[in-house]
């Protein structure tokens, strides 16, 4: 997420900043899964999506954007790396089950291969979730979040199955909403400083606070869930970027 | 909100900066519904309002003021994002008992239809409440609030008929300040980094102190509200903003 | 509280320098109830104290100051906005019990005239207390607080009775620093991020720190405060600012 | 850390930048034990990682580069200072084993000597572990943390054997992960604002996440821990330290 | 502590840079009890200690430094306002114990004249250790602290024998340590934002780790201390100051 300094880059020329216009569009548009949102707010101006295969794809598309002429006007003032991860709390129940039910114990070389096994199958059948392409919503709406590990109240100590029933509460009113909202969660321990990221894509932004706001009740985000800070912006289409950039309203 | 780059804008040229008071103020008055006030202390000097009927508008709005020559010299400090919100604890817990004595069920697609067709008959009887004009009063005192979600103290683990009872007595304080205190709740869970807006609108500033002192002490506020920063601005009327931004007091 | 950009300010030609320092002392010294502090440490190199009767009067103040060419050089760092305030809990205690004698119930219209009735003839009483001078004495110490609404131990669910006994114990302390330590409460709800400002005027500041540390072993300190940041400023006395913006010690 | 002002670095003259890259390659070939990294996201765009067997010489390194002309361009956004530690939780729970069965008591200058005289031939003999080669791995993960100190949880007044066995288990999870992280654990008490520091090495970032996850549910994780804000960061080999300057991706 | 402007500072023609360094250099060798540290890491490059008298000499101190040409270089990052303290928990109840045995009643005006009369008696005998020289060690090690006032542990409601017995152990650790570091205890209620400020000196930097990692596990700091930012300083000595100004390491 980026400010941009807007007097200055107003009082470039008109061609030099057409040409840095023309010249940030042109590499949005090769940058395949990347896009462009007018935030809300003071948090910054211009929020950049960019999904991709691998940290080192990431960091060359950010290398690149450092190298434009537009750069030289855009202030950072945020980011998150993390990597899409699926819920597998149900997947992995059914899995434990099935090979306590086999006999293996927990902690085996045997438990372990039977465990790795199935998350491999599944990542493969999964592949498409694990690399979408970026929703067409016309809002996203972004925030970080952690599991709570407090003094009396921790996630981290409950037992699995009882972890297991609260996510599984806890996407059944994702469900009722994937008509509306589409979501994508993140991963980032050991990435970026919450253990999650949630983009969610709407084309009605209320509906995010709907969504949200029923989920506040539910054991896991009432009693476990600890938020950051959220981000709201409008996709700026890739056609109307160098218009937007001139300070037309798209 | 924005700091205003004052050295700059005293070392442009009187013309100059007359033409760029003027293009404000023309923008600030072609704008429904959007009102300036000069911010009291370091958080700011100039704090804007804009109701608008979607975020595409307030997006435009945003947009539209980054293109304007005052906006070099602002420096923006915060910002909220947020959507008018009625109180409906009282009307929903009617709903639920009408539709519970209708031998409706929690949860069941009837019950969701019932408490849905009540909600959307309230907000086309109630738009004006929804879509409300900034009030006249000359200060205004805005911040940003959550409810409580500790360990031991979690608003999100009440049960519904005492949060109900809880925001009752709440408003009854509130209702009291009637005629000194124009109050307009928003709620920003999904949009912002808080779960509600309040904006208390009133002649005479000594009177949101007195509202909110008292609140304190109410059983909501004071076990499980979490206040966030407060500010506080004074109207600058429309027809004085060119004077304000050329230093006269207004 | 502002950070004086020493750099510019001394490259500005000597003349210029002492007529903006001559533009700022004319202004302070037209200002009855304002005072110029200069601050220890990194948080600003000067403070300004304003005592007004009404915010209108404050924000007038703040945008004079603004159109200054010392301003030009003035960073702000910090400001706290806040009114005086009398410590009524034990004229309350008294003024609830004499209602109370008089078969008066809490709650009533009779009692809040009552109540009211009180509250308006002491003020009268006690304007020059809501009104006061700034003290003469050479430093200042700072600092606003909260009262403590934490998950277990709450300042706003202890009754009435409790309280007063509390403030009692802890004016008791502040009574014995009376002829050492004059002090100034204010109070901020509605107005800045804490509840409470404390001013303390004192020529030996060493009794600031006996004072606060005496008093955080009463129980309404130890159990119920929470303390911001604190600050230190040294009296400039209006005759010698234009030395002391020369860089003169004084 | 340094954030770039790349917007600058691309003003130089072509020559005065490659002059200035190849005085900064030409410095970072010089040190022993230094590495350089990009770092992904916000938080900065290069990590210069140092080993150093003292603070004067890391004074030393440090002053170095701010006579450069690259550092002109940076601007420093955060650092962390510590020095390597070995886990020492089982060999200090043998020696004192050894010293009680020898019927020294703790506490005694004796059972000093005796601690002391074990731990001096360990270090002798761990050299190598203290002053290890910067890992050769593509990316780096760096977090600081602390153990909790909480009102009912806390470390610090946890008995020596109980910590020792959380060590341990904790232990084990790392040592399954040997072969494809390198860990390289650093303390930083009374030096920087966390406890420890954690510097993790693997060529497949993915592995980061993998490790932490696992970890954050063994006890001394998910009771104890405190975690600062994470770095991840991808090697710029020396020999591409200025075409990465120029801006080419490598 | 200061942040130096190297780009600026370079940048400035050698005679002029020479010059300012050596008019700097002038400055601190004329004063009486400063000294200058090349801090480690982002949070500064120099870390100036002033040991006054008064607050009005620190005062001028600060205004003094503020008119130096280096000054105009010197990015203010930190700072530290407090007065030396001696630890009086052990003569304290002595005191106590000597009055109470005379029969004289605590808070009785004979009790305050008491306690005065030894307090005053003590500060003339240990002035020696109230005005301390900064000592001659190699490295500086500053940390602020507090003693926690949470809800259930609390240091200010403990029982003042059992702070003492908690001081007590405290104190032992550190004498252990008083060969090899030295230690300065400042308070800073009413003048800083946490209660003590702590100074330790050592040649060998190790030595500060060791005794706070010590120190960690008695009483008094697992439970009740809460920790500031750590700051940790190289001694530039006085006739160095102008060669590391020039960029050569000492």
């Amino acid at each position: 997420m980026f400010h941009i300094d807007w007097a200055s880059w107003k009082k470039l020329a008109p061609e030099a900043r057409q040409a840095a216009a023309k010249e940030f569009s042109t590499l949005l548009a090769g940058w395949e899964h990347s896009a462009a949102y007018s935030l809300l707010g003071h948090k910054g101006d211009l929020l950049l999506l960019h999904f991709r295969p691998s940290f080192a794809d990431l960091d060359r598309t950010q290398h690149q954007l450092a190298q434009t002429t537009l750069h030289d006007f855009l202030r950072p003032s945020n980011s998150y790396l993390s990597v899409v991860e699926l819920g597998l709390y149900e997947s992995s129940a059914k899995t434990y089950g099935a090979l306590a039910q086999q006999g293996i114990e927990p902690g085996t070389a045997e438990w372990d291969a039977g465990v790795r096994e199935v998350v491999d199958r599944q990542s493969r059948a999964m592949s498409q979730r694990l690399y979408p392409a970026i929703p067409d919503a016309r809002y996203l709406c972004f925030y970080p979040m952690d599991r709570k590990r407090g003094e009396q109240v921790n996630w981290y100590t409950e037992p699995m199955n009882s972890r297991q029933q609260m996510m599984h509460e806890h996407g059944m009113i994702g469900r009722r909403y994937a008509d509306q909202v589409r979501q994508i969660i993140t991963g980032s321990i050991g990435f970026d400083d919450w253990e999650w990221g949630v983009d969610l894509f709407a084309d009605d932004p209320l509906v995010f606070k709907k969504l949200i706001y029923e989920m506040r009740f539910d054991r896991v985000s009432a009693i476990y869930a600890l938020f950051g800070p959220f981000f709201l912006g409008q996709r700026i289409p890739a056609a109307s970027i160098e218009a937007w950039l001139a300070g037309q309203s798209v």
